[in-house]
């Protein structure tokens, strides 16, 4: 499971740094969180297969979170696909959508599925055997989300409990596998009864553009999150700054982490103004002067981070 | 004067090629012709100033020619440009854009005016004291068109005629500059019998995508362009699928730069299927053979190049 940082800039791009897209690779597929522009060109510098990716989620609907999406969506058409793409978003995703794919001639011959998210609430927005994503609303100048991607993990069978119980290896074990309930013995049997609780899967958040929220902490706590990627478009001297525009500081990012339980935080959607980071190391050695366990990762395009 | 190629690439782009964009700086003004995805970031690397770009030219409306357009526009309007914006382009272009300022949220604050040609002839589209901008339907897939920037120069004063005649240095030479006729000894004088013919101004020609045009050649040569930027998709033995896209080859675009009389030409929009241009050379080579006189360069990302 792998996350790959195609973008990690804010509203004006650098030399460095290209508009916010994410790639999470997991079981074959490729989700991705937000596309800036340019993000069908960055990702060519990565592994991250095009044609792959099935689910986008826009946090919202700023240009530099959604406007490599008439390119990427037209580039994979020209490449051939034919799979269903899943696109969800804020509140007007559906028109931003409509009006993107009335830009210019193009065939996209490929059907797209707009999923429009205007809960004020926390929403499990996909729920499959191994993953579930969640949305979770935040506070931005425009309709905003963050997103939660879980993996979901299997109990794990417990030979010495089956064994113990006498169960065989065959249909009732399979009856058992399958969800049901198994009589042996007079006694009624059900999967909880021979299984250990499942292994802590992956667990990450992405903040998108927000103020910090110490309720989307407490989510992700609740989800036993383990990594989080946030915005930290300034540093803690710009504060002012921050609140104007409803974006976070490095200092609110790291709160938000410690607050979530999180063992990893990412920093991304690095302002412009920053030639170097010298102002967000010196926040992040503060911050870690009384959080000494918390992994502070300052994302640089093309970064890829692995997720266990 | 100078060229600077912000995109070289095509449909698709590669890790050295981004999605066509061509400025042109003249008179501390910038002339945008095309604006493919992330021309906003690949003019960061340059030393062309976004602020000062007043008037952009779309050939046509594939999205590997606009889908800069919403990045750069926003990111002007967010560094706080208010100056008018001249954008030209084919029929559509209006719609395109109205698209285009629709999608999510910014603020926008200066005109955008929009020119929609969708003349069959050619057109001076804009025409100035010191430049003039032509606009020439070309044969692509989707309405296309070619321009031509050139450089207007002005008679210079023959000072020797001015002596001979015997005007003194005063109203009545102003008279003869400002384009009036001036009685002297009984004799009427008009500006051309003081000047000398003007120099010849640069003259650069963009062909946009188009199938290989005789009939531009030949405007080219009427103008007395000296430069010729020709879209060159493919090399020689494709020539069938340059036919079938509507798009031209290394030779055909060699040829036409030869029928026009320019003595240089700037081979752009190379297809993504080339990561060495070994083919490309092979049919300058040849085609040099016959014409040693005719300087050909293939474009490159970033390159510069400046008109003399």
């Amino acid at each position: 499971m792998k996350l790959t940082f195609l973008g990690t800039g804010a509203a004006i791009p650098t030399k460095y740094r290209a508009h916010p897209s994410i790639s999470l690779k997991f079981d074959g597929e490729i989700f991705l969180f937000d596309c800036g522009e340019n993000t069908q060109r960055q990702i060519i510098f990565t592994d991250v297969s095009p044609m792959k990716i099935n689910n986008i989620f826009i946090s919202h609907l700023h240009g530099d979170h959604i406007l490599g999406l008439p390119g990427l969506l037209q580039s994979v058409a020209f490449q051939g696909r034919t799979k269903p793409l899943n696109i969800y978003g804020p509140e007007e995703t559906a028109k931003m959508l409509e009006n993107i794919l009335n830009v210019g001639y193009h065939s996209i011959d490929y059907p797209i599925n707009v999923y429009e998210i205007s809960s004020k609430t926390p929403e499990k927005i996909i729920s499959t055997d191994n993953y579930e994503v969640y949305s979770f609303p935040v506070v931005h100048s425009v309709p905003a989300l963050a997103y939660v991607f879980r993996q979901v993990k299997k109990p794990r069978m417990d030979l010495e409990k089956v064994n113990k119980l006498g169960i065989e290896i065959g249909p009732d074990l399979k009856r058992l596998k399958d969800g049901f309930s198994v009589e042996l013995n007079g006694k009624i049997i059900t999967l909880e009864d021979v299984t250990l609780p499942p292994k802590k899967g992956i667990c990450v958040g992405y903040s998108g553009d927000t103020i910090p929220l110490n309720e989307f902490a407490e989510f992700l706590r609740e989800l036993k999150c383990t990594t989080l990627i946030h915005e930290a478009t300034f540093d803690k001297t710009m504060d002012k700054n921050a609140k104007e525009t409803l974006h976070s500081t490095v200092h609110d990012a790291l709160n938000i982490a410690k607050l979530s339980g999180v063992n990893t935080v990412i920093l991304t959607h690095i302002s412009a103004r920053y030639d170097e980071l010298s102002a967000f190391e010196n926040d992040i050695v503060e911050f870690k002067a009384e959080n000494p366990d918390l992994h502070v990762l300052i994302a640089e395009d093309l970064m890829e981070y692995s997720l266990k």
